[in-house]
């Protein structure tokens, strides 16, 4: 896994923490085909995962509120939420909350400091 | 590593994305005493965290913003702010975020729904 390069804030992020069950029950294909989905929605723009011993976080981020409510209703998506409720996690938690600042070695963005300012006017 | 019982929301997140260098260089015996002292902060609400293979997520929730900045500025915590950049982490992302709802099994409190409004007087 590896950072998700987001844009300066405001934006959003979804907070997916989960405790699997034991066994597949067709999660690897599905949560695959999910990601793959998620990429193509308009206002994605990234997301990170980390699973171990059976917890996980899984954080992705999109341009803005509507976005979120738009995936939540994509039809195929909305299967594998009624799937996962029953087989997958033996516990979840969703916290939907906007992104107010960051920072950090890891964004490759240009960062707001004074010596950057002029970098495409010199 | 379990799910952290926040309050209904709002409330406040930090979510910490990192990469960690290879070698311990002193990380575990400071990041335990970190936890210590970030749970006897006011406002402190709770945290989530899952490291493999070197990348790790760790979101911990505090009951508002003021809390996050006290936090930040917290002498002891300083100094671990200033030995992990170049020290513990190859990369690192902070991302400070408010959460505005929130759903799921994890949450031990009472769901707001119309069959629990009068449980407490019944």
């Amino acid at each position: 896994m590896t950072f998700a390069q987001t844009p300066e804030p405001p934006y959003y992020a979804v907070i997916f923490t989960s405790q699997r069950t034991d066994g597949g029950n067709g999660y690897a294909a599905t949560a695959e085909r999910m990601v793959e989905l998620a990429q193509r929605q308009p206002g994605f723009l990234g997301a990170e995962s980390v699973r171990a011993g059976g917890f996980g976080i899984t954080v992705s981020y999109r341009a803005g509120e509507a976005d979120i409510t738009a995936w939540k209703r994509h039809a195929e998506h909305r299967i594998a939420q009624e799937t996962d409720k029953s087989t997958w996690y033996a516990d979840y938690a969703v916290r939907v909350c906007k992104i107010e600042r960051d920072y950090g070695t890891a964004f490759r963005r240009p960062q707001p400091h004074p010596e950057n300012q002029n970098l495409e006017n010199p």
